[in-house]
């Protein structure tokens, strides 16, 4: 059957040849080896997928800490350590490990990521030599469990106000550590319920009756599995999913560590109670040491993107089996994946999850050189981290929508539990607000583009941000937003000259980017221009904020999109010619487009769109759903997802 | 604090004056006593939310069982019932309880649907007086399980194509039940797996060598807790949700049943072998007896405008409490209701769910006439029909999504499982897909509008249905297609003759109405001219269909948008003068005006907004936000939902 570009949709399965080892071997790119150990094992741990349903939940905790412990033998969990700690000394291959485990269970990923990324990257990142020695060698194996108790019942996202407090004694030369009410109990803290030995703690500092800010401290919480004295731990009990990970509560009453229990990268406390620091204003040092959280946040960005492969490969391959309805008389029933109507739901999702996969790309190569010490810049480091804050948070709701979706496309046999559906739901729904709530990161985003990362306060806090922007930016923003520059640019490069919006082809890729580029341009000057004149009628900030805050939010969406649609621009653009380009081409076109879609009212809004040209795109996101159609198989399964854990036979057809 | 319409925000909290139980009295309605009868039987056995977790499935599932049977007792599960057999004598009332329930465990909900509604309703429905005689005074105790064997693993949507065979032997007078293979298996039946003594089986009929079609069969599955010789049941095991539910496959290896198991209130067979009917047209005959499945669709529609509410309420008490970041020096950390995306993210999901439970109301009463036998006009049972199909599908939808994003708004607390969400998530993801999935629910509802409800079809195959538009209708729906008329009476109600859609206001409820219904109008137009010119073209029908899929769904979605718009705009003109009538009023614009936003980019394209009147909706939008904040908590307390089955004490407050 032919594909060629005809006005009759494509009905019947006809597949081009894309050579999947090939397409899979771009996706995987230099992370190849570690990819392929990681999907060997989970093949070998398919089993807990069973489990999960299977086991109640302490048995189901106790198994989850076995296999990740099984993992560490092999080496996969501690590609980020260095190499003299038993590690790989490669954090973008840690990174890739972690990305490719999400396609397994992920109360196991979970607790790989509590144990090796944030109580291990913690003590590596925040603590100094003589910690790693005393801690590294037995966490890397997983023999020596811990946590990273930062959040607070009362406070999550703003975590400079937290409430716990590590008093200095320089009588003893220790610090004592305090909840001082319910508010400031530590709170969803993954392994403190039952497994954690140790705890990273993030408390306020008191050196000699002065707060020093939020520093973090190893304290140990368990001996021979008892729970110390002054420490309570409460379990937070059964959750919405990752119920193999042990989330609990803490709180301290006195309790005393001794004074190389600070993590004391970036600040320390002499015997005798002077506390010193290299980064002499609080709030950067409180946000440089924040600033080890960008690789959790970038971690979940990639597991949100292989949650979505998942249940998209779960849903394609259905869609491509099952059968419903006459289309046209003694043809029998129909494939779902030939109705129009299923195309659109599916396609430009997978389109959109290509897309995020080659952003993700790029957001773990920007770590990787950041935290290889490659590159130290701080504005750099400031990039990568309101970068990984923005696609994470895209990242994670479109594994919320794709699970949903794929779900509802298999009826009820999505619903029972034996296929990935039912546990994809309720244990990745947390992505979207842990490691950030996915509106806080967001506007952690915008406030990079509004300061142009110059500002040394990589503040969450709105309150700092509209204050910062009062008496500083504005202007320069405005000045500096180059709607002007860039539409001199897109000139040269589009037909069209000022009509380039109305004469250039709507595949080229030069005409999508100009448009998201515009787009992000034209609401940061927008939203400075707003915030300035709130400041000059001298409106209280936070009614500033308020008003202000769906533009900020609608900032960093653009920005992150066109981050997303360059980065895969990019991609296809560098890939040798062939059919793994074309194909590439094809869902890159889909991609772009159908992002545009979506918000083709803004662009109308604003006079980048004409009503016919909308209408135009309409139809050629259904054209290239329909040329996508016959390849969508193959890119699937150029994912390399592991038929153990796919499950759902009766879904997915029998395994080829 | 003033809560005039200043630009500034309203920051902080302030109630005007809505008497809480006044509207709590609007929104109960006629119903009221059977809604405080079950709200007092939810918090009797609200302890079934903590056994939803604690027990294991098979305990869990007797539970559920027994809590069914003692609310029967009460009265509650039977008012559809004739009063002869021990019910109420009232649909509505037992529609009326029905969504109450929703507001607790999901799956004692389901299985209430499962034996009274789906079993119980076709026993009632679609049996005859011996039937009725036979069966319902144990059905509505509850004492007799049933369930009702429909759905098959390979035919879900497209019932007429089920594979289950009922033969007549004239020899014993008796049908012979069998599954010929494997996709032709019952799947998913509720009750099946553990409880169900009968079932309702559909199978095509065959007499006398001749296919009849599908028809309804009592079919014994156990006696003393044993599977019947010849039965064959199998565990659909765990599912994501709904685990109180037990739910199985069934096959039949030659089962016999006699003469009278046959339903025979459309179709009987003699005991000779001739069959009989007074509905000559089978096709007619079909869908006369899907139709009592129109009440389990208005059942489902009102279960998720009820979990919409119980999610909503969460989310709104704990954001008028939580306070996260400071919003301007020293007034402390700032209330999340007060930040205007919050306010936009919780807001209008609140306004559209005042919509939706005014248009339940509708489709409630609907019901209640048609079923009552007060209307008795085929054409309102098929009006029925196909709004009952509309409303379930985006009240669903809307459950979905609101569960999500009150989720998300509550942080890592709402992922925990003391509070509602995950029971929510878990339990209420199916509904976009039973009863009808969504989509092909979309097309029911579409097709009505193509064939003004006059076809003798009402046909869930496109094919079908590409059919009958070719041979009949689409030159009458372009000519009655009353885009023309509608015109010249909206110039009638509006300021600004022709250009209305520039002059009226906005909050107008005429200027929304017509909007909603300008835009129903016009689709229906299109697509019927596509449908012409696609067979005009002398393509394929599947091929058609398959080309205009998104605009029969899009059409089906405006269609019922303006139901709902209607619903509610009636609703508020029909209060007398107060504040209840304002309150509703400001939701009844934002619900209006926020849909319209959310569309905005068809209305631009279509010449019904301009870019300057699109950007002056997204500020009303904000601005009516900030007025009905300070209502917020009042507008759910109103929906009345039990503390006790709330939980979540710790997001909520205090119980008042």
């Amino acid at each position: 059957m032919a594909t060629e570009n005809t006005s009759a949709p494509t009905i019947g399965r006809h597949r081009p040849e894309i050579d999947v080892p090939s397409l899979t071997a771009v996706l995987d790119g230099e992370y190849a080896g570690i990819r392929e150990l990681v999907r060997t094992n989970l093949v070998a741990h398919a089993g807990i997928l069973d489990e999960a349903d299977a086991l109640g939940i302490d048995a189901f905790r106790e198994r989850v800490r076995e296999v990740v412990v099984q993992l560490a033998a092999t080496g996969q969990t501690g590609m980020g350590f260095p190499a003299a700690f038993g590690g790989g000394d490669d954090i973008g291959a840690s990174i890739a490990a972690f990305e490719t485990l999400a396609f397994g269970d992920l109360s196991v990923l979970v607790k790989v990521g509590v144990q090796f990324g944030l109580f291990g990257g913690a003590i590596l990142h925040l603590g100094t030599r003589h910690h790693h020695k005393a801690y590294l060698p037995r966490l890397v194996t997983g023999e020596l469990m811990g946590c990273f108790a930062m959040t607070e019942s009362g406070h999550g996202s703003n975590v400079q106000a937290l409430g716990t407090v590590a008093r200095y004694d320089p009588e003893s030369q220790e610090f004592v550590l305090t909840t001082p009410d319910e508010q400031a109990r530590k709170d969803y803290i993954g392994n403190a319920a039952r497994h954690a030995v140790l705890a990273v703690v993030f408390a306020q500092l008191e050196v000699d009756g002065r707060s020093e800010g939020v520093h973090a401290f190893v304290v140990p919480l368990r001996s021979d599995g008892r729970v110390l004295p002054g420490v309570a731990i409460e379990d937070d009990g059964r959750k919405m999913g990752l119920n193999g990970v042990d989330n609990g509560r803490i709180r301290f009453d006195g309790v005393r560590v001794p004074r190389e229990a600070l993590l004391d990268r970036f600040a320390r406390v002499t015997p005798e109670g002077t506390y010193e620091s290299a980064i002499e204003d609080p709030g950067r040092r409180f946000f440089t040491m924040l600033g080890t959280l960008v690789q959790g946040r970038v971690s979940v960005a990639g597991a949100g993107v292989s949650v979505a492969k998942v249940a998209l490969t779960v849903a394609t391959k259905y869609a491509d089996r099952r059968r419903q309805f006459e289309a046209s008389p003694d043809t029998g029933e129909q494939v779902l994946l030939d109705y129009g109507l299923h195309q659109r739901r599916l396609l430009p999702l997978l389109a959109r999850t290509y897309a995020l996969h080659f952003a993700q790309d790029v957001v773990r190569s920007q770590l990787h050189e950041v935290f290889s010490g490659a590159e130290n810049d701080p504005q750099a480091r400031r990039r990568l981290e309101s970068r990984a804050a923005g696609i994470k948070a895209l990242a994670t709701w479109h594994a919320t929508r794709v699970v949903q979706e794929c779900r509802e496309a298999c009826g009820g046999a999505g619903y029972l539990a034996e296929n990935r559906f039912a546990a994809l739901k309720r244990d990745s729904d947390v992505f979207t607000t842990f490691e950030g709530d996915n509106h806080v990161l967001l506007q952690l985003a915008a406030k990079g583009l509004l300061t142009d990362h110059a500002s040394e306060f990589e503040d969450l806090d709105q309150l700092g941000m509209v204050r910062y922007v009062t008496g500083l930016a504005v202007e320069t923003v405005i000045e500096r937003t180059s709607a002007h520059k860039l539409l001199e640019r897109v000139r040269d490069l589009l037909p069209g000259g000022d009509a380039w919006d109305r004469e250039a082809g709507l595949l080229d890729s030069e005409y999508q980017l100009a448009m998201v580029r515009f787009r992000e341009e034209h609401m940061l000057a927008g939203l400075a221009r707003r915030i300035k004149r709130g400041i000059d009628r001298q409106d209280a900030p936070g009614a500033v904020f308020s008003h202000v805050q769906d533009h900020v939010i609608a900032l960093a969406r653009a920005h992150v999109e066109r981050l997303i649609t360059e980065a895969f621009v990019d991609k296809v653009r560098a890939l040798p010619e062939g059919a793994v380009k074309d194909a590439l081409g094809l869902l890159c076109d889909l991609f772009a487009l159908s992002a545009i879609e979506a918000d083709r009212a803004w662009f109308m809004e604003h006079g980048r769109l004409t009503v016919q040209r909308s209408k135009a795109i309409s139809r050629e996101v259904n054209e290239l759903c329909r040329k996508v159609r016959p390849l969508a198989v193959d890119l699937v399964d150029a994912w390399g997802i592991p038929a153990a854990v796919l499950r759902a036979p009766d879904l997915v057809g029998p395994v080829g």
